[in-house]
């Protein structure tokens, strides 16, 4: 790609748009943020993208005919049939996302699911520089993975790759957001983080997290950072959740392991952040279920980029779309 | 492919191997079948290929110069680095079996994994026949999968992937002969329902089985056709059995049909030909473990090529490599 050619990444999430401008080289420029606008409809949510894409080149000077590309990384479901995008918390219902926004901005524009492009920035540029198949999960409010082999993503049948979060675990008792119960996501993922440790305080667990929220009315309050610091303080019931959790999580990663052969595992998202608190335990229960074979050359690593995942993904997959 | 050219699919087993001539169409024109010569080495079994394909084109009064391919699966591991693969049951230990097969034949070689030969073979003319994403299944002695996306058989790092046989699922007591305890393969193969037979006549288990082995010395002749004939004939037992075997198969597979939404699942092995006494409960099992966007599109299927897949596969995968 010419290096006076640039790129722009988009990571749509439900509370806060950011977009950033990349160059030639992939080197990211410039960064905007901005609440995402759900209140005007369709047409006002493309035109935001729009006006931030349109922004991002002309703070820094730069002619539209020099964009290349934009990639859109957005919390929704891809139809692949048709190439329309349909997300419950974003004014998009069977919208041809990728095909409006092309027309606003006159360059190729490519829209895929946001973990799809948080993997893929993890694959092309962060901790899995370097690595032919990658497996990522992302743990934040929900769960969800996708599989990077070859620099391609792996979307799957109808485009429905990667939604491991809902695959029911024995002996797990959360009615999902998705309706059904004992899905993975109840338990592996910030939100099931805080519920678990929410039951347990009222079930009568003592320790670290009763002290700091002695009051039932305040435990709505809880989240999966406080359990993280209270397991760090060294307690047991947090520790225990955390266990819980990978031992959880780990039934459904070994036999993905072993049937993949990725070359690493990354796990993103807020809870990743608990750093070895999880990664401890997750990394054990998931050797102990694997072949020797996979076991010695196992990588579960936290991804490297953070927060600009997802944009850099989005651009260098719409970058990657415009060379092939 | 030039119709005019051949290809030939050697499928190798530790018993016998079956090597098949296909004109440019991919249709099966002559088949041999001989005992895998074991007992004069790496070049005694070369030779027996080389032959072997040799005469399939001789018996038909082919010249050598039109063959176009020769495809080899094994029971082995591949090692992608260098071409080399490495069989317990045959004279193959490091050896460069494309290479050196490719010399003696004066045409590309290409070799891979038995099961995977198998499952490329369903997907181009079997029961994948029109799917982009199938992920297949062997339960015979042991347990291995395939996953064929695209064309491409998924290899993964180190050409490790597919081994889902040997991941340990809790509750399962049995050694298996990787050395590991609990391996999926202990149940849910040939062997593994053949075990849980005997095992449960050892402990006292009665109905059909124990009348069709009422001696103790006999039982370790009862083979999974037994256990299958005795759950055709109601036996709650041996169904019993197969709903433990197809609940186990489950808790593996879900989260890969969740991960990767194949179009099709296939099994195949001697297993699969029990139909529905193991395709209803597993398709059960499966089902109710995975979102409803899964369930209603899931498709668990036998194998339709029987004992011709390998073969098939093998030729469509050497033929597949020439004409990229």
């Amino acid at each position: 790609m010419d290096k006076m050619t640039y790129t722009i990444g988009i990571d749509v999430g439900g509370t806060n748009v950011v977009a950033g401008l990349f160059d030639g080289d992939g080197v990211l420029l410039a960064k905007l943020k901005t609440p995402t606008e759900k209140s005007s409809g369709t047409e006002g949510f493309l035109d935001q993208l729009a006006g931030l894409a349109r922004k991002l080149l002309s703070e820094r000077g730069i002619a539209e005919g020099s964009l290349a590309a934009v990639g859109i990384g957005l919390p929704g479901f891809m139809n692949e049939k048709d190439g329309t995008v349909t997300a419950a918390n974003l004014p998009l219902s069977g919208t041809p996302v990728a095909q409006l926004l092309s027309r606003k901005l006159g360059v190729p524009v490519a829209v895929q699911n946001d973990v799809r492009m948080i993997v893929y920035g993890e694959t092309i540029r962060g901790a899995g520089a370097g690595y032919r198949h990658v497996l990522g999960l992302t743990l934040g409010t929900g769960m969800s993975a996708a599989f990077v082999t070859d620099g391609r993503i792996h979307t799957g049948a109808e485009g429905l790759a990667g939604e491991i979060g809902h695959v029911i675990m024995d002996g797990v008792q959360y009615t999902c957001g998705c309706g059904m119960t004992g899905c993975l996501e109840t338990i592996a993922s910030a939100t099931g983080i805080a519920r678990q440790a929410q039951d347990g305080l009222a079930a009568g667990r003592g320790g670290l997290l009763a002290e700091r929220f002695p009051y039932p009315s305040s435990r709505g309050e809880l989240t999966a950072r406080d359990v993280w610091q209270a397991a760090v303080d060294g307690d047991d019931f947090a520790l225990s959740i955390y266990r819980y959790t990978a031992e959880k999580l780990a039934l459904a990663l070994a036999p993905a392991v072993i049937l993949l052969s990725p070359d690493v595992v990354i796990v993103g998202g807020g809870v990743a952040a608990a750093g070895d608190i999880l990664f401890g335990p997750l990394r054990e229960e998931v050797s102990r279920r694997v072949h020797p074979l996979y076991r010695e050359r196992l990588r579960i690593v936290p991804g490297s980029l953070d927060d600009d995942a997802g944009l850099i993904g989005s651009a260098a997959y719409a970058q990657s779309l415009q060379s092939r």
